[in-house]
């Protein structure tokens, strides 16, 4: 007997066959002898309509009342499931994060959870009932209600699976698990049975869409087994995203876990800047100030004191940040050019095997080269190599890697 | 300055356009020095697709269950109810039941209120700040979301203006006050600028949909004065429902303040039954026992032992009471024969200044009489006259007893 918590995003509750189906599979797992916590989302589409509500009273809603309606769409789902549970004979019990207490800052529409009180569910699990968590959202010291931001009601499973001990945090969504690549790109994509929980970041942060990167990370930092599963399908394991450590020391684990690849970002190159101390500063400093999130940063060594500095931001922010530069820093520190370029896609490839195996980087580039692809920026982290190219090649690049790193099924 | 309590039912808050309505009302009020508290219900419609959507799960829905789902509905509208004053540059927050606490027994679907935490209100106030709250809501002391049944809203609007000690509770409905009559019926009708909470106990029991029965006895009790306004109209003062002792001394003060009248009930009459004790117990006994409400009950003194008994039900459980009646008791009790006819409706007249006044039965009966309507049953209170007529005189005695008792306006 463990005790688990199923996450069900809002497509896996969209309507009441579904709950329904859900509340089938927690059935299941019931019989088994486990103890479950369900965490839902707001039924598909429902935040989306409480939001444009809101905005037709005022166009930039306050984030305190906005937080009070928007949290009703998750309050809706936790009392149909638990209706679709006694509906099946069995004893359940439903929350709103306010009344688990889930306690967070009050940063409303987008705070942070900073502890649970368990007391209420772990009396209710051990008296046999099913407890249905609204996902997304909490309470603040004062009792105003919050709400986590896009995805978090991925982290209200993980933090409740943390706080309860539980065995393992199963996330439902509408995929059958990690892949190693996109399926729609490359066919031969194959679902990974484990994936560590820095492959997992490396991957979200790189594109990949499965899972809320914020909620990896709190998986990560309180050791939670997050495994991923598909809703609609009663067969597999899904992925489990896990510790370096319980990976088995299987002999034939690839070096290379994944590739991941992004066409959001766009590309701006600041021409022949005086190679000086401060000079990324007075560069990046102003795209900070207006919001504008950076990706990649490359300086190189110049020669003759001058150099190329280059940076990628997302496509929708390039003319912004290219007004920016040459409106209030060019001039200033005397770059020849500043340009821009929206035609540019960044491919990774992830693995904590790379680690331990020298030649990755090498093997990688050989590979881009032999079919013409030229590489435009480079960055690495240890357990990734990533490289931006012409938009264009983009596909092409994921299937020469996908084929190169072994990574098809059988 | 005073604090006044400002109630919004389902259609007064219906859609975006009118909650801004709403909001510039409270704007006037608010200008002219007042402390405001909002009371909203959810907008008109929402809480029967709630149900709806909790009966396509359970057919039976959990009680506990769907008082989280419902509860919603007044979630969305008060945080809708706060940005719509806000963009009219007015400081507002909004609380749900649970939120302010309005404590409240664990009966749900029909709890009660037990107490009101009235510390974050009147801090608030002091602030400045609108506060807008949740009818229809509470929590019970475990933190369980409860509400109060149909009408709750007028129910927490009344609680909160007792627990603030407000100057008034103003409940905003879709008509414009209290009227001597239906206008349907009697076109000549008039608005009542006062009325006592007697007389509209009686009109409300009697009749008239204006009020939640149960939010005028909560306001009588806690000597919460109210006002029904409408809140589709600028103009006018709506009618106060006060205390005898606040009724001005006006010597023209009317002797009766209205006519209420109802087609809902029907008769059934138990011809010969002994006159001897317990016989009412052993025919109502069971009427009771089945759930079925029972409004007038006559009997008269018997002759030669025997004697007839006839009360009033709802017409939708007149079969059902006959069928136990001639099932269970007919034999049992030797009754001659039992009668039911749906064909009745009961006339009221109601009035504090009837307890002066002699003679106004006599006059009912008269006026009545001179039309040939007969009189089949008559029941009274110190403040109430009512009669059960055949259904197809009712609208002709409202209107003779509106003009006899010279209840036309100007």
């Amino acid at each position: 007997m463990a005790l688990i918590v199923q996450k069900y995003g809002g497509t896996s509750v969209a309507n009441p066959e579904r709950i329904r189906n859900v509340a089938r599979r927690v059935a299941r797992y019931k019989a088994m002898g486990h103890q479950i916590v369900v965490v839902v989302s707001a039924m598909s589409g429902e935040t989306n309509r409480l939001i444009a509500l809101a905005k037709e009273i005022m166009p930039e809603p306050d984030p305190r009342e906005l937080d009070v309606m928007i949290s009703t769409g998750e309050q809706v789902t936790i009392g149909l499931t638990a209706l679709a549970l006694m509906e099946l004979g069995i004893k359940a019990k439903s929350y709103t994060g306010a009344q688990v207490k889930i306690l967070t800052n009050d940063a409303f529409t987008k705070a942070r959870i900073l502890d649970i009180d368990d007391h209420n569910i772990k009396q209710d699990l051990n008296d046999g009932y099913v407890v249905v968590v609204a996902g997304f959202q909490g309470a603040d010291e004062f009792g105003n209600i919050t709400t986590l931001g896009r995805g978090g009601s991925d982290t209200t499973g993980v933090a409740l699976a943390a706080a309860l001990k539980a065995e393992e945090c199963q996330i439902y969504t509408d995929v059958d698990g990690v892949y190693t690549t996109d399926p729609r790109v490359v066919p031969e994509a194959r679902r990974l049975d484990k994936i560590t929980f820095e492959e997992m970041l490396e991957l979200a942060s790189q594109g990949s869409k499965v899972l809320q990167i914020r909620s990896v990370e709190f998986a990560g930092k309180y050791k939670v087994k997050l495994r991923v599963l598909s809703s609609f399908e009663d067969e597999g394991d899904g992925t489990l995203i896990t510790f370096e450590d319980d990976k088995d020391s299987d002999m034939e684990e690839p070096i290379i876990s994944g590739i991941a690849f992004n066409r959001d970002e766009a590309k701006i190159t600041v021409l022949g800047v005086p190679d000086t101390p401060g000079i990324a500063y007075q560069i990046l400093g102003p795209i900070a100030e207006a919001n504008i999130d950076v990706d990649m940063i490359i300086q190189n060594t110049g020669a003759d004191g001058a150099t190329d500095f280059t940076f990628t931001v997302h496509k929708n922010e390039m003319n912004k940040a290219l007004s920016i530069l040459r409106d209030k820093v060019q001039s200033f520190i005397k770059a020849r050019e500043i340009i821009g370029d929206d035609k540019i896609a960044k491919v990774a490839v992830v693995g904590v095997g790379m680690r331990s195996h020298v030649g990755i980087a090498s093997q990688m580039f050989r590979m881009l080269a032999e079919e013409g692809i030229n590489i435009q920026m480079i960055s690495t982290s240890e357990i990734k190599i990533a490289v931006v190219v012409e938009e264009k090649y983009m596909e092409l690049a994921v299937r020469v890697l996908h084929k190169a790193f072994e990574l098809e099924g059988d």
